[in-house]
């Protein structure tokens, strides 16, 4: 997850000293509401905001139930127009009140802001668009900006650092694992073929990956004996390395915390003391508990 | 899982010098009975209720078969109508003994043991509400009080600190899965449609939900070769972010076990020590417990 | 898993000193050759009767199967009779050769031996009990024994030692599991009712183990909002809470690991050194590396 | 995993300053090339080489799938053919300048390299083999040693440490499954017969295989309450030990990182140094790297 839109100069900053204009003024003030959250007109902005794009994931989730998009078609529209207008006037402002539009239009939220109105004024010319507005969801992510204040950071940031730490071995893994699908899938198309629901590679590879991370559908499943027994051969495979993920993230985890309890430091130097034992700092050789 | 019942002071704390009475003796006795599992006598209470607990929810339990229900109507009736009566005297007895009888009325164990008794009452109004008795298994939490007294306390503890540790970065984790959910709903929504069983975006991320946790049920399952592959890239996701949780929580028991392991110091030299039968501190040779 | 047999001296302990006789002499190294690996003719006897045990329960297994007892009903029929001959002659020979005969006929490994052999002589009474011959299989636990003399051991011992003391944990743990199995079934009970499957409580309590578990069979399903939202809570409950006894089993191994890497002692006392810093010996207080 | 072809002497060690002839030179350089991926031309021949397995596996893939087949049924073969005859030329030229074609051709990679062409060939006396093609996806492991490059090699090289110290402790675990797998199976087989699908006991160990892995597909479920009742425990079962392997490996995890970061020591008093970046040790207080 990127950190958050643009990092930007806010064109206010000073203006309570030097007050160079009213217009320029309210932009910057502007600015401090809409993307930041550490004033208290900040927050709330947030708040609000989140409520709405809560309550137009809702109509959306709504409109898709056949027997409620029937009875409430009116109010459903009405809903979603007002919801895209909100969000177009939103938009507008953060693209008014940014001091770099350009980068903050590309930027990850910016392109999830502009993706959240687009499909209904989309609907306009293609019907049947608006299933897309989901993406709305997406925007539910402002919520991490809001808890930041909040105890919640830290955390997200351990999970972070647990995952980015754990990726190059989990992406080792994942190749290994794409390998055996690939394999497994070609071996149970010619094991099985048509009848049992094999009918092509993909479609057994779709059957490996089905297995080997037991979500265990059942929609296709092996009738010869020599295909039960690879499954089940694959089986305890996948149950075997469904350890090895768990085992980095978890050693990650561990390495993680570790390295944050290590919270002392050379009253001398000032370095992280990584040995909690240590009787003489490990960089400058002062005394320590002296 | 809230610690117990209601803190109260006994009213016979101290019944045994004074002695106001033989009404309040009593009162004190019964709730000494009643409440705490540190007599015999009061143990002997709590085994009996547990018993009488589990044998009335193996009533409700038998009383759902149709079979049974059938052929012993009218012993299960008798049955549910003892257990009521019972426990409705007992709860009658607790609000008698406990000192703030409001304060127990509305604690988690008092709403529980009142709610184990209304259905009964209720199903002379309105039939069939018999099922709801089965609450009454969450009476069968007081089996941890009387193990308080057992070695399992400590174990419960480690995993209550372990838990509680862990619950915002699970909780961080979970808003995250959610988000996915319905992000990945939406899209198999508007790829797979009705025919396939996707009919709304809730079943949708119900199915989300089936697939990413690895249940597997098989009631809706992708149909098209785009749905397939999304489908695919969820399992392999699900299959690698359990290990999230997995991690959080060990991370978690390692750290309890650590901190619970390293809690004395040497009196003479301040070290840590890492054995807890030392008689001697292991860095400067200073005797302990002398 | 007990540790073997009965710990039995062995009558012929000192036998080769005093020759007290020959058919004592022939019971001492019968014992010897039956119940210890450590001779090359005991474990020649131990690999030999593993063999036999495993092509006796292949040959229990292809009986199972139609297609084959049809066509080799005389053969497996004589192979099933020449095992029992040849296990009930070595469980004669264990009998006569033990010291305590009624011990080892109640040790496990004495009952198992007895009721690999049973089933074909009550066959002769009852037919089509042939099936529980399959319990020849737990005979295979004699593996173990055999490779004890090689690496293996310390493995299984670590995975004993870590699993020992996990259990009072994971016996809290499944007793809370159990718990919510059983307000889970009844609650889809009520909301599902007859038509989901969801026949009675007992059915709905093995749905909430298969959700729980992630087996997901989705031979019942919940069918209506209410019950798939309820799914859907429980399964993300149980794939956070999948992590527990994982967490748990993990803190154990590595502690137990820990705990084996201090292999350290003092040369004054001789206590275990659990303190790899140490300077002094924590129980005698002799000072060390000095 | 081997670690490569054939760790051979190239004939051209020393080609540079000897040059013995040209017909050398040249045997020596495409050895190089073929066989390193440490020279530009040797790194630019495996990507290739990668990218030529990558589209043969996808010409097979796509094959297999019915519609597809028929529409570019000459395509396809023409693809095919050329894939075939480009890995049988490379085949040939690493016989050609391998220094040990023998010992090559034996090797895992070399068996691989060989097995990749030969079902073309094949498919000329006997139709429909084509499918064995897929065989070449197994040459996408030299994927891993293109990456040797990159830092990807390190991570694969702790996955393999963790794993191979794990895998003790994960056989015997397995052995200890495969029989809880056989009981199980025979005891569903006697319990649920033939109707439920239990209707020999490899089928039910099969069953037994899919509950205890989690897999779950419900291709074959219990239909009795006592069939059931022990499919649930074997359900908890599977659970409680799927943190076993779980647990091993991650602990295994956890111990080669904390061997990898302590591998220095003082060389004043030999402490183990906790701090990689320590320049003064923490015990005595000598300046280390000086």
């Amino acid at each position: 997850m990127r950190r958050d839109d643009v990092k930007t100069d806010t064109p206010s900053s000073g203006s309570k000293t030097t007050a160079p204009g009213v217009r320029t003024d309210l932009r910057g003030r502007l600015h401090e509401v809409i993307f930041e959250a550490d004033t208290p007109a900040g927050k709330a902005f947030d708040v609000v905001l989140l409520v709405a794009i809560l309550a137009s994931v809702l109509a959306v989730i709504l409109e898709s139930v056949n027997s409620i998009r029937i009875e409430h078609r009116q109010l459903l529209r009405q809903a979603e127009w007002a919801f895209t207008i909100l969000f177009t006037l939103e938009y507008a402002l953060r693209l008014a009140t940014v001091r770099r539009p350009i980068r903050y239009a590309f930027s990850f939220y910016g392109l999830v802001d502009l993706l959240s109105i687009i499909p209904t004024y989309l609907s306009l010319l293609l019907p049947g668009t608006q299933s897309l507005l989901v993406i709305r969801a997406l925007r539910l992510m402002r919520v991490f900006r809001v808890l930041k204040l909040a105890r919640f950071v830290g955390e997200g940031e351990v999970i972070q650092a647990a995952l980015r730490a754990s990726m190059p071995k989990i992406t080792v893994f994942l190749l290994a694992v794409c390998m055996v699908v690939l394999v497994v899938g070609a071996a149970m198309h010619l094991i099985e073929g048509d009848e049992a629901g094999f009918s092509d590679i993909p479609t057994s590879m779709y059957w490996a990956v089905v297995t080997m991370t037991t979500v265990g559908y059942g929609d296709i499943t092996p009738q010869t004996t020599i295909g039960k027994s690879l499954a089940a051969l694959v089986m305890i495979t996948g149950y075997g390395i469904i350890a090895v993920p768990t085992g980095i993230v978890t050693a990650e985890f561990t390495r993680v915390r570790t390295r944050r309890t290590g919270t002392q430091s050379c009253p001398a130097c000032g370095v992280d003391l990584k040995d909690p034992d240590a009787r003489f700092c490990a960089r400058c050789g002062a005394q320590l508990h002296a």
